[in-house]
């Protein structure tokens, strides 16, 4: 049994697809030129969707502008609705990291979208006689705008979800805040044991780093909204008709439902890559959090019978191979873990961005990849920390409250009083004959045993 | 000849120190615990600056809330302002990197306002019995939060500066655009020939980018203005008297002159190092700028006989020891190398901020080190950039021009007229051929000279 | 149609597996609790035939010191040569990013061997009476010596692969130099023309410091085969027979055919993870000399008209859905971003580092996910580079030449006869009056004609 | 009053010096160029002295092959000799953070011997004629190969004073381990209780991980000690006689003690950084660990309450301005900032390297600061850290032996008797009831007290 086949042929030469291939030459030839990750584009449907919209965007301002028929155009329209409902991320098969600033990716879809076109319109694969790739699908765009442009609307496209991941994991600390409320405890600065508070207010604190990032994503969406949609090559508009990089941004911000806008410089926006630096760094802002969040986390419930005891994580698996009836922090650890891989991969972005040269950056497809795998792992890492370990953390009430009874830095309340010298006094001598505070204190005289407690509470 | 001493103690023992220095057992701990850097406090007069603003706020608070004489908190105020003005910075003596989460640098302030206030009441220093750096100078207050209230001022109060850098580059980046508004060139993707451009529109995109981050230094510096001066040891007001923590700040903003304000959760912001994040992000992303924008530079005037030559760098000084006559990008390569070091600080105040525990980010001393150098070594390059550099830069408009003419991508523009496929053949063979697009295209019959003349205008 | 069930149960309570699932009830927790990247154990056969050496090694050892019967030892032996040789991959579920120093990957081997064994005894899956995930297949084993063991011997295992891209790549650049050896062009510092060299000394640099690596590779591979493997759950031999550690590493050596060892402090070993941070800072090593090496070619290659042209790339693909004839470097720019991501898998392989704890590295996960990546994408990278561009550069003769006659830096060689400052004189006048050295020389009588081209050779 | 000038010239025209002034034109300029981080080159008098030794080894090379007199060697040797005893330092001026690949180094270098060596000859500085900084001082060389030759022996003669320091600090933790070799306590693994071992296995782990790298940095040394001098441009040997590069490698051995040898392939050698990556990731690598080692000593320390509290960190200092008796762990806290610092100046190290261009890297001088920075800042905390708190570290006894008799994971031990199934459930009803693994594993029929303490034992 043998395929059938079909030659396609560019500047290099022959080769020869199956002949029901959706894709064509110029993907296939990349897919032979770069096997590096295995990490193809279908894996991020965020990004095809995109592209989808952009390529649907183009149509129609191309067919309102004259430059393309109204059958290519609904053509191109229609396969494109499908790509965005998901019919057909298969046939997108190049690697994430490819050489060519995205152009294998922009002919991936051009060739896709083309060939089904074609099906649609009753041809074969192949006969771009009728839709071609370049001519029809690709119509007044260039890979230097197509890509960028695809590439922040499938960012922006995933901070809604983003968003509410945050925002479930600050509220289930909110609500662990709340049923701590009352639980007093001792503070700490320098692993070293420091003023009171409740473990509610440590919570609440949680809560709050977290919180304030869900506004800076949705400032910075916006950011990442400015296109360069229109620019083609880079950024003078070579090839487009009158009016179009406006009517396409238009477009694309109507199919997409984001509010796209064109940026005020092309040529600066064909090679600049600051907002995913910006981004990406608010990706890392954000892992530096979780991962502070998450070592307190290990820290508080250290244990079970010799650390901080302050609170139980709950158990999720069995926490170890040869130690029976040890439960591990295995979600916080995973989020560290989490953390540690975003902050490297925004080292990554900035060193794809600073290797721009003049009118592009060549290196964006590594740059995407970095940013949108991030946002996931994060999205997963912040989902799985909410569910399967804040909501169920408990708090160990007697360690906590015996824990301050005990605390020497109570002698901290006394320094109004007594002045910091002589406080500090208290402290020493408290610490060396192993007693508490306010008896130390009634026994070098400052006062009696309740003058003492009603300076400390 | 021997110096008169005075004695000091503390809970660890008694040191002697010179009767008139004007720090006293803490400070001269520290130094003796932090023999790092050899980068002492003195060598950033703003974060000085910022301290004293902070110790001058809480007198006032204090006063005014009843729990420090005015004597006190006048003679403070005065200290104050002679540090402020630049007068005793060389008291300022802890390393820059330190232990103890600025305990050190609060407590050297503490002593030398102290001793300095002791004098100008008539006694000598170490009598802190009349002024107490302790319990007057320090009242109601924290290393932990003064000592970030002061770096977040410190920081801010260079943003101006930093802007009036950022506009001056930008505006020297501005004028040789004008400058050159008018000489076509050829644009460069993947450093491949493309499509044409003028240098202006070069040199414009280059303004663009960096005036851009303007806006986003401003921003940021209000985000930096949260403090939680009042929060105390870790958040809870501890030992502050109802209202201090307001007053404290109201007339933080006073003196300063900078809009200060009480950030919402306590708690949290007595551990949250995340504006220090975001704000190096930022340095990072101007940085990553710079280096493209110094990297495009260094190829556009490669040569002089073999290479893009299209610009010429002013020359500033001889560039080799050994090579007669040439000169190189030597203040490009020198902003790179800026761009570099503020990229590698980033990391270690990114490091620095994951590893804050429970209540207080210990770390904070290598933060405001690594971020307060990295500002003025980028003011430095930036300002050395746009006078050294920039405003001197000539264009080879003959190269420019001449390489247009040539180029094959001309193509490009022929592609809306008669396909991509037919004019990828002119392309391919103009290049075989070593002949222009012009000729080749009317050899292959596409049209007359005139007409694909007028494709390619 | 209803498939038939399983019930396991362990501490945290029952769930319910299909009957003939190969792994068991922890593997199943840790695939529910770490839904975080979406990359499985199975994307990397080398780490689970690692797994499969170890736990073949530990079986012989604990037969021969008879705390396993012979009968159970041999299953698991066979089950292992299964594992190697790729039968059951399918079977390895985990999240590369997981929680829990590894217990999960450890786990997932102990149950998927256990029911492979029982169903080789002739019972059902999940009858772990006859053969006990932990009892046996873990017997004097803790995944605190399993899984960095596995780590590492992972690592080790690609290394011959590893270090054969580098020769096959080092070997196609020397062939270039060979071709290139009598091509004399110009040299360049700092992007400006300097003295003279050949296009072969140029080529034979980019081997040589990839050669330098080989070794370097060779050399760490044995730093990394001293494992702690008998130290169990925290390097104190804890639940070992005397002599297991010893045993089990001999196993191991033979089994795998690499020269493990025993490390020398079990304690250290067990928390230490240097190894991998060397490692990987290797990795960066070779990515930045790649990126440069690759930055290199796409700066001789520019063109191809205007630029340096002094080498073609091979073309591979259509550099521009919009700009016909255009042919990128593609292949070096994939390269250049493979590098970028090397080394921001090394930041987050050191901050793992960093961010071990007491007895234990809990963030190993992450580690070996990063080096095994970073491995594979630069072995990719690095073959790709051989085969789809070196092995196909051609040199553009006459540029190469032509520039060199043209260069005014010929003057440098004029220094040891007429002295640094009047050699400076000659290039200054020839840039100005756009003449070559030689001329310029004669007329400002330093010589005849051949005399000073006798100067220049 | 005025000042005696004198006027020097060059290329780009003239300039007036005070007539004394031991530098000239060319550091003057770089002077001027180059405003931008404050630090100059005398912060570094092991770079200065390394630069002498190449000038001396340069000139006695120079004589021996009869291209520089026997007066003008000698009087280089002589004033070198001086510099490297530290007479000179001062007239070290230009920035370390400088554009042009180090030639103001260079010229700094050559302008303040030849000035000095003509005061020593009766002439007056500026006074070239008699002794030139190009042409007698810098007599076949280029900045290319002195430059990066000064760099790596300055690295190299700052190894044996930071291995000291690293044996040092080693020297004191196995102290240590050997007075706590009989404090039995519980290990931990993810910060939860895990089986018993000593705190001298602890202690000893530290000294033992740190050993190692003493190791490495001798090894890594010898790797630095391959040099290019004598290649001078672009390691093509241009302007150098016959013999010189041999010669004058020879000489530098002899004159710095340190065993210097000429590199395989000055090409390659002259372009590649490859060894200051390597030796700065080894950098990282001890931060890394230093890091940890911290993070622990901080964890175990941490209390005094409320916390592991198994060891006491010596008091150094009063750790708050607000707590009274406060005692800090502010030196472990002062070595993790260094880590940090090392950390990100490593990726200033590594994107230097990463940006090298054709035959030079022109970014050495920002890594030649970071690696010296870094090695400073490390000795510097390995001292304090050995020194102020390592030495004086003690045990808690009660606490480590108390916490172990307690703890849950004794039930490791029962695994080989009674298997991991049953002694999970032991450790999870001793967990429930608030009691100790021996009663309950008693309780639940598993032996007599004697021989379940034998199990565990």
């Amino acid at each position: 049994m043998h395929h059938a086949m079909r030659i396609e042929e560019d500047n290099l030469g022959q080769i020869h697809l199956p002949s029901t291939c959706l894709w064509g030459i110029h993907t296939q030839r990349a897919i032979d030129n770069f096997p590096i990750s295995g990490m193809k584009l279908n894996l991020f449907p965020e990004f095809i969707r995109a592209l989808a919209w952009v390529k649907t965007a183009a149509a129609r301002a191309n067919r309102s502008l004259g430059v393309l028929s109204g059958e290519k155009a609904r053509v191109i329209e229609e396969v494109c609705a499908d790509i965005v409902a998901g019919r057909y991320h298969d046939a997108f098969r190049v690697d994430m990291i490819q050489g060519g600033a995205g152009t294998s990716t922009n002919m991936n879809a051009n060739e896709v979208i083309a060939n089904l076109g074609l099906m649609r319109m009753g041809h074969a694969p192949g006969e771009y006689d009728h839709l071609h790739p370049n001519d029809d699908v690709n119509r007044s765009q260039s890979t230097n705008d197509v890509y960028p442009t695809a590439m922040r609307l499938a960012i922006v496209s995933q901070c809604d979800d983003f968003r509410a991941a945050q925002l479930r994991l600050a509220e289930a600390f909110k609500e662990r805040a709340e049923a701590f409320a009352d639980i007093r405890k001792i503070g700490r600065t320098q692993l070293q044991d420091a003023v009171p508070m409740t473990l509610g207010q440590e919570f609440a604190g949680f809560a709050a780093t977290i919180l304030e990032d869900v506004e800076i994503i949705g400032r910075l969406s916006h950011l990442l909204l400015e296109v360069n949609l229109g620019g083609t090559a880079i950024g003078t508009r070579v090839n487009t008709p009158e009016g179009y990089a406006e009517a396409a941004v238009r477009e694309l911000a109507r199919v997409s439902g984001l509010e796209a806008k064109l940026a005020t410089d092309l040529i600066e926006a064909s090679s600049d890559t600051g907002a995913y630096v910006t981004f990406s760094g608010v990706l890392k802002r954000i892992s530096v959090k979780l991962s502070k969040i998450c070592n307190d986390l290990r820290l508080l419930s250290s244990g079970p019978r010799s650390g901080f005891m302050e609170i139980r994580l709950p158990a999720v698996q069995a926490g170890s191979s040869i130690m029976p009836g040890k439960v591990n922090p295995v979600i916080p650890e995973v989020v560290n873990q989490v953390a540690f891989q975003v902050i490297g991969n925004d080292l990554t972005v900035t060193m794809a961005a600073e290797a721009g040269q003049l009118q592009l950056n060549a290196f964006e497809p590594v740059i995407v990849l970095n940013v949108l795998q991030s946002m996931r792992i994060l999205m997963h890492a912040m989902d799985t920390l909410a569910e399967r370990c804040v909501k169920g953390i408990e708090a160990n009430v007697s360690q906590c409250e015996g824990a301050l009874e005990n605390s020497l830095v109570l002698a901290t309340m006394l320094v109004p009083h007594i002045g910091y010298s002589k406080a500090a006094k208290v402290a020493k001598i408290a610490l060396a004959e192993g007693a508490q505070v306010v008896e130390t204190a009634v026994k070098m005289g400052y006062g009696t045993a309740e003058e003492i407690e009603a300076m400390i509470r």
